[in-house]
């Protein structure tokens, strides 16, 4: 008889959005939440048998009845609660996950003032916040970004790499560099000011990144999670990916043109990816 | 035999970056170029007669070399010389179009400051401009944006509308209108200014949906265009595409909890989809 | 005061899926749909007068309840019967259109037999239907198709083009040629069997397609419109859409090797784009 | 100093077609290959050193080179070697991963025989293929699937399940079930058959779904986990994931309609997640 090895189910892509009014001034949250569990699940897969299967049905009115219920406050704590909670009233549960997404909205302006209930959407860059409540009583938290797509147009090289047969990349000393950016940190246990944290570490990584003289960008990814472990001492790790979304010089000669470093194309296909994490 | 009663061809999305550099500062500019052309190609559909066909390949790499040799400018002012261009060099063309999106980035800050060279995708909103030129020698120059992801929180509301044996919807003066919004606007001859007015245009349309007291997207549109008609004199005519991005109350009383217009679900399908043309 | 020059609004994206039983025997019906109407609205737009404006919520609902009271039949029969419905219950509208997909599903093969309800989405084709309905009484139908990815890997060929100082093409006798075919064609008054019809059209299309030797997308997509109005008198006008969706061949000289039309890199910025519509 | 605790790059998204030609007839090998390394590149990220860095420039390249110098074959195969062949050619790498999607193509019909050199892409399916070198000598290899959109009309039921405060869901005997099949098996050693396991296996996962009287999908997941793994002998595990993609029934009582299972709303967001591994 086959053996279920691992097993997780759960409910994705609740989305969740909160109006949150204090007199005419709203604030908009705005979420997407996933849920999974994984535990003693056997008998569902081999005998049919549900009696222990939370249904992702109910997690997803969960989610919205709790957003009713209580303030939902940082994303780390609206995740931690619901992690928390599935694993009470999932007894064959010996994990909960939780992964929240956040999409930021801004008061849009009206003259020089903001309007009180009237909003954009600020930028594609999510704020994410994850939590894993286990059976045993840990809880791990972990923060994050992502999606911010950044670009440095300085201080960018690449070069000292091995040649072998099917190199043709010129070595440089002046690339464009861009890269959409996914951050995941992990924070320590008696943290309680999640908000002030997150913003801590976007600072960091962002300001290295902008700051950084750039040999690779493995070299800069790692320079980005050491300003953030050093300028919040809250976190104890940090892993971060970075697609290298090429742009690529464009060849003018054909046209009696140079290009100094000016004309690219975009690309999207194919493209690199260097992800490493970082601990104290 | 058949009749060719229509025909158009051309290169899209072609994806521009170009760095602008002052010394240290420096500015990304982001565009996507679709070109189309349409004239009398009769042979090349008929008899595989490419004599008039200029490649596609070549409208991809005019639009290199353009960059490179002159200023971009506006938008609205690339698209016009490469339209006026497309139409010189292609002798069997009657119309050449070319619209750009443009697409934001702004300089990172680091402390307190701007950092010259380094820059993050400021939204995914789109500045857009469209150019039409005529063998005749008529041009006609559109400015716009796409996918400005706006939403109210108050003062939107739908009611008084006609009933059927399928209508369920209840009326209400309190809902969350929410739109990711597409405009063009045609230019009148004499402008040079497109930043300017492309600016102006913008707020009117943004501060009209912010403050309007909205009796349902068509009635917000058209207050919309009409403020930026007022507000902006060099433009005739304004086109606004408004998906109505529906956010639904969610029913908590099963849970024996009440919802007022707090707790939503953003939804992607179905939308609503109104649009209209607006003209002085 | 503006002046509302045109206007249109509906529900977009109303996913509908139908189960048809007979016996064990089921069929899925996959349907997106569009709905849109036009007419005077003024009021709506200018005094958020609402009487005339039927919920596009009311058009979500009528498209579920009509697929339970009536059989679905052709995409282009429900496309109609909805179009003169709206029609009929929106008094201020002048003209509705209704734009249906479907998408493809197929039994899934147990050994040697069809399972009789289980099934697999054949490929992402999808038969399109769009029906018009005016006041006045007409209307207007089209069958097409969408995103048929299709392929050819010999008798395509591109030269005898114009050269200009931004020309680096290379003339070819032997390419791959690969779009995505999108097709809408007008049904003449009296017909009945859309099916019968859209097949003998699609199949036209593909076998020009196939058979075609090309020296051109235009004289291929010209080709194809052709025959399609040859083999099939019941439709009197067709228009194509197909994206050059090109493939690069890869230089691999630097590698010392040569490279006979073999690998090439699939690419998806920047495509051609060619259009026409072909009448009798 | 922060430590570099894990750290991998490669580049994801090569694109590379293939023509294989014999006289007349061709084929078309359409793959999307991602490679990724792991080892010792420590002072790439905390000095610059780009020394051990091969760039993913290269790896592209050799995609394409190694594409045109050998046959293809399976995509196992093709993977297998390369993962080989970079962790040959970068002696810092203890890890060379390579995973390959293949989209599949089919020979246009003409008439009653296939055309010898055009195609359609036959469906969104993906055959999947990874293989995992490491340095100390040992090869693992994968098959797989990816999003096989499959429904059941029938023999699908979800009930006995735990009921909390937050439970709406109706228990029931006949629901509509659909999902986008992903599947991994691993390959026993001395397999070389790649393509006649990867049919059975498909096979035996697709009738299994077919025929299941299903009361879950986790009860599903793991009858075709189990089918798979007694009809190919040659995998020793398989892990499957299965979203849940709800078709919603719907409520048609307000017209004075019932809706026997038939008339649904086919949904995207949210989504229920099953996922499994099952083992011998």
């Amino acid at each position: 008889m086959p053996r279920l090895a691992r097993n997780s189910y759960g409910k994705s892509s609740v989305r969740l959005v909160k109006v949150v009014r204090q007199g005419d001034r709203h604030e908009i949250r705005d979420l997407t939440v996933d849920i999974s569990l994984e535990g003693d699940f056997e008998r569902a897969h081999t005998a049919g048998d549900n009696s222990a299967v939370l249904p992702t049905d109910t997690m997803k009115n969960t989610v919205y009845a709790k957003a009713r219920e209580e303030p939902l406050g940082e994303p780390e704590v609206f995740a931690a609660m619901l992690a928390r909670h599935f694993l009470k009233v999932s007894p064959a549960s010996s994990i909960a996950r939780v992964r929240i997404a956040e999409h930021p909205w801004r008061h849009l302006r009206v003259g020089s003032r903001e309007h009180g209930s009237s909003f954009e959407r600020a930028s594609r860059e999510r704020r994410m916040a994850e939590a894993t409540a286990a059976r045993e009583g840990t809880l791990d938290v972990f923060g994050g970004l992502d999606d911010a797509f950044i670009l440095k147009s300085s201080n960018s090289a690449f070069e000292g790499y091995p040649h072998d047969r099917y190199t043709t990349l010129m070595e440089t000393r002046d690339r464009l560099l861009a890269t959409s950016l996914s951050a995941r940190w992990r924070y320590g246990d008696e943290t309680k000011s999640y908000g002030v944290i997150a913003k801590v570490v976007r600072n960091a990584l962002i300001e290295a990144f902008a700051e950084h003289q750039s040999e690779s960008v493995q070299h800069t990814l790692y320079a980005m999670a050491k300003a953030a472990l050093e300028q919040s001492v809250e976190i104890d790790e940090i892993s971060l990916r970075m697609p290298n979304k090429h742009h690529l010089l464009v060849d003018l000669t054909a046209f009696g043109l140079d290009n100094p470093n000016e004309v690219f194309v975009a690309t999207t296909e194919p493209y690199g990816l260097i992800q490493a994490t970082v601990r104290r």
